[in-house]
């Protein structure tokens, strides 16, 4: 049967981490078979790859020293803001956005080319480090739809909607129609899917949460949204002391995920970026809804919001995620940072050194993103009527990741972004020995220094 | 004056970070000048550089995208243990010492090469990644120094000393013996210096440890000592439960620093690696002491051993080095990586993102380092007189390091050991360009699987 399968590309491992039905399993000396969709339509030994395949397939790849992973899935970030790295660091979070990043986006974010330049640029990053998709929330999602369509990446892009006017729109209503008319307009774009992305709950008010929580169930799609990121955030609403701007914009005095609770948002559709602070009821109800949960630990340290709760959420049977946040914050979109930072701090918060093991920090960064995109029929797994979303990553045949007794601990503990070589992205390699083949870095480059000059001559005066 | 230099290479950067007097200052366009010895003769811009030494000196290297920094100094590793990298990983500490590492230590430690290898992959990772300098414990560091000699990088080599009987010694007093037989064979290698290394409190007698404190005073050198690496550590000792593993050896009951300076071991000579437990009046202690504390982040966080109070002991003055500690339980010797993590931590261990700002976090990793070796006269710093230890970062000329608003920013937050294009150790070029010079690396990985394939045939029935 599968003789006359229509057999693209055959790529020819070392080592194959599926990541399902077992994120332990490793396959040795696998073969991972690409029909002409770029789907994965056969996972199997090499010599039996080569003899079904050697007639008909269209290219044989062959990686003797390296680990085929699925695509690494970063769940939560900024991509227009890449263009903001390093501005501003070692800050507090509210001198930071009042005197850095909202003043710069209230004048950059609506002029032509700087959310697509941005988001072009963190394409190149996540493509080169091994992401192959990601989840968006900022402005401008048609010019991130262009870097988007441009890259080859996926992305599921925010509709985003804020309680205050920017040049976008002037109220919660005018967002929402506007978001969507830009899903109307992206629609049918090949590797990207929506998202309703209410920034935060001290942003938007309860009516827009519930309508956009409506929309969410009517389009099937996930609502992507910054929650319980700071202890201030939980506590005042808690409280509901208004006049503390981390307080969430509800009448009713409840933690913000108690509130998302009763208006009806907490499901397998909600996308739940940093979730720092819980309590004991708070991650049950998590698992119980199915919600995901993006964990973002370098973004949750550099601005100090405290440590997430990943052991005692896994335990419970949370979706956990993981997001680099944005490159203001970060200050990188590297995955494997993220799975490295996520292990280890896992242990040292809950003092069990055998928890978040490596296994399981790979299958965040690609299982459990691809879910909480609402992608996990199509992504986040090898294998078979999957997307060809694929990494190579070499491993043993450079100083820092020799000897390699156990792929997945080399992988997450010793190898970095500089040991991916190839990347696939539905079937179409966008990377090869280390190289991006269809975007030109150095004109990348020449658009982030203009940006970034533009920036300082027009932001001097007020930082 | 400066006319009649004897300059031998002047290297001309977009960026000069001397570190000293100031973390915090950049020079722009900047040339530092090596005289014939290898030591910083001059620092100043680049068209004097030009004018002065165009007809004189020997080499002229242009670095027009780069940031120089003093080599990184990795003040705790075992770099033996390299070969050991990824063996056993998410285990709990004893389980991890019991079944693996000591295990292998008794077998294979003593065999001809095994430290040799260990520390030249340890070596080569470390100079292709910055680091030029490191303070080692292991074994067998006559084997370590042939590899240090090798490799061309400096390290501070421990003559260890623990409390039960291996290949090497028999008794404490062995171990002391051997050690001064040791200093007196690698007295004289360049780039090689000793220091005493009692293993831990909980390995080591007083009386040893009296003795060694003295040894160390007398030939004013380190001494290397793991101290208060975890909670059971300082508890056990000051309720000298002695049927505790981690118990002191002492037969008072005390926290073992407060033993330590008792025993007159508390003073600017002291490398206390891990430091992770603490009260307020260690840390003044520390402080008041000029004892050094390396902090190794990774290494705490994949062992569970806790959070180091790093933005508090930095506030009391406490002199904060960083290291890796080994590979096996790392699982990298990435000094990059390291300050990240250290930056990032302290941020939120002490919920002040402005603490352990970039400029902090890179005079942990040099100047702070060298003087945790004893050797801050020489290295961790670019000064005139100064060894030419340097690394040279290249900023701004791929997608993660771009747009450079700020260096040390983008060298601390975003940059990564593979942006690492020119090492010097005493201004003779290692690595050019990303690449080792003066090393085979094919030559090191055949000795790395060899060493796994034995490690794995002969640990196979006790792991």
């Amino acid at each position: 049967m599968s003789m006359h399968l229509d057999a693209a590309t055959v790529i020819c491992a070392r080592w194959v981490a599926p990541v399902a039905p077992d994120a332990t399993l490793i396959y040795e000396n696998y073969a991972v078979v690409l029909d002409s969709r770029g789907k994965i339509a056969d996972l199997c030994a090499i010599p039996e790859a080569t003899e079904k395949y050697s007639d008909s397939a269209i290219e044989f790849v062959h990686l003797p020293n390296h680990l085929l992973i699925p695509g690494l899935v970063n769940a939560h970030t900024h991509t227009g803001m890449t263009l903001m790295r390093g501005k501003a660091d070692d800050e507090p979070l509210l001198t930071w956005l009042h005197n850095t990043v909202w003043p710069i986006e209230g004048k950059f974010t609506h002029r032509e080319r700087f959310c697509h330049d941005g988001a072009l640029l963190a394409a190149a990053e996540m493509l080169i480090s091994g992401t192959t998709a990601f989840a968006d929330m900022y402005w401008n999602p048609i010019e991130a739809a262009e870097a988007v369509e441009r890259a080859g990446i996926r992305a599921l892009l925010g509709l985003i909607c804020i309680g205050f006017p920017s040049h976008f729109a002037k109220s919660e209503q005018e967002y929402i129609e506007n978001g969507i008319r830009i899903a109307e307009t992206l629609k049918d774009k090949e590797r990207i899917t929506l998202a309703w992305a209410p920034h935060a709950p001290y942003t938007v008010s309860d009516s827009a949460l519930k309508q956009l929580g409506q929309l969410s169930t009517d389009m099937q799609i996930p609502l992507h949204v910054h929650l319980h990121e700071t202890e201030d955030e939980c506590s005042a609403s808690a409280k509901l002391e208004t006049t503390n701007p981390a307080c969430h914009r509800s009448e009713h005095a409840a933690r913000p995920l108690s509130n998302f609770d009763r208006l009806g948002l907490v499901n397998s559709r909600l996308l739940a970026a940093h979730v720092v602070h819980t309590t004991d009821e708070e991650i049950s109800l998590l698992a119980n809804s199915g919600a995901n949960v993006v964990h973002c630990p370098s973004s949750n340290m550099k601005l100090a919001s405290g440590f997430c709760r990943v052991s005692d959420m896994i335990a419970a049977g949370v979706h956990v995620a993981l997001g680099t946040d944005s490159a203001a914050s970060n200050n990188s979109l590297d995955m494997f940072s993220e799975m490295r930072a996520a292990a280890l701090l896992a242990k040292n918060v809950s003092r069990d050194p055998t928890t978040v093991p490596a296994a399981t920090a790979l299958k965040m960064a690609t299982l459990n993103g691809a879910r909480a995109l609402g992608l996990s029929d199509e992504l986040g797994s090898i294998e078979l009527g999957k997307q060809g979303d694929l990494v190579a990553v070499e491993l043993g045949t450079r100083v820092h990741t020799a000897p390699v007794f156990h792929p997945l601990s080399t992988l997450v503990y010793s190898a970095t972004r500089e040991d991916v070589r190839e990347v696939w992205v539905g079937g179409k390699r966008l990377v090869s020995n280390g190289k991006l083949l269809h975007l030109d870095v150095a004109e990348l480059l020449v658009s982030a220094e203009q940006w970034m000059s533009q920036m300082t001559k027009e932001m001097s005066s007020t930082t």
